[in-house]
């Protein structure tokens, strides 16, 4: 086997998800694609990996200083939404829905894998509401044991901020979800959670 | 959202079978990565890309002017397997059950998508049976009815060498699937099953 083909293919397959058969499908299609097209995607990669910022608000990817987000005039600035991870801001931000800042923690807590609350972004986000113009903290950590710690975490944390609205995002079916399929403790949580229908 | 992370995305999502969430996913993935493992990798692709080679004798990718199982003594030159691409080679390759050597097409015949047997590698596969050397010609080409087309085609050039061997790999693969995605079992059975074509 080509050494070439071999090393394409060995990179290739160490991204998440992708293993070797599905790597050799890109190396083939790599040959298909324009000389200078894969170029441009190498260098994507690169200078994404090279050059992208942390937000020194939020934490969120940045090109700047400050994300696009915390640097809109147009945002919100009196609610901040606190995730785990950036695919999560994005997949909020898909709903067009919400118009606050986000927070971004860089993951959960979690003694297993040796995460403590100090390697999470958390002493930043106290730092931002203490300055006084955040009034909702919405946590929209996910329902794991770890995205529970943190959440408890956190609630305790913001304890010191008399005024300060904490929520979480709701735990429920989610639309086009079957019952039969859905875990009893999410079940649990619908039924508690249930609203009078007007 | 940040240009660098829009960029990467965008690039990552043009490879098949990644949309934008798989993409996202290997993005965020590539920051948890060393710094040097990203380059490694965009190394590998832009290498591969631009330094990989046809083999002049098979058509099977290559660092070289000879690919390495055309340039290994051990091979039985006698026997050429013909297969559509360069992951078919791969595929027999995997079941280690063939030491034969090989010929890439690089396709089949398909007027709709445009393609003619002048598009495919097909004069040097007869150029190199005219050597003399051939005395089995196993065609693997897939089941559907391009791959079909293109295998009467080549027979019809083949009639020309009368002691040559034609043989087809064996119908232990079903109608419709492609070679790439075929378990090595099955690829085994088929090679061994193979019959001569009346």
């Amino acid at each position: 086997m080509s050494k070439l083909l071999k090393d394409c293919v060995g990179e290739l397959s160490k991204l998440p998800g992708i293993g070797r058969r599905t790597a050799m499908r890109l190396a083939v299609h790599l040959l298909r694609m324009e000389s200078e097209s894969v170029a441009e995607m190498t260098s994507a990669i690169s200078r994404f990996r090279n050059e992208i910022r942390r937000c020194r608000h939020c934490n969120n990817l940045s090109d700047d200083e400050l994300c696009s987000i915390c640097s809109d005039p147009e945002r919100d600035r009196t609610t901040v939404c606190v995730v785990e991870q950036v695919s999560d801001v994005l997949s909020i931000e898909n709903t067009h829905q919400y118009r606050g800042l986000y927070h971004v923690l860089g993951g959960v807590i979690s003694p297993m894998q040796g995460i403590a609350p100090s390697d999470l972004k958390i002493d930043l986000l106290v730092d931002n509401i203490a300055r006084g113009e955040i009034r909702e903290v919405i946590l929209a950590v996910s329902t794991s044991v770890e995205g529970e710690t943190t959440l408890f975490y956190i609630m305790n944390r913001l304890r010191q901020f008399p005024g300060l609205k904490v929520t979480s995002i709701a735990r429920g079916i989610g639309f086009g979800d079957e019952l039969e399929y859905v875990d009893e403790l999410t079940i649990t949580h619908a039924l508690r959670n249930r609203r009078e229908i007007e």
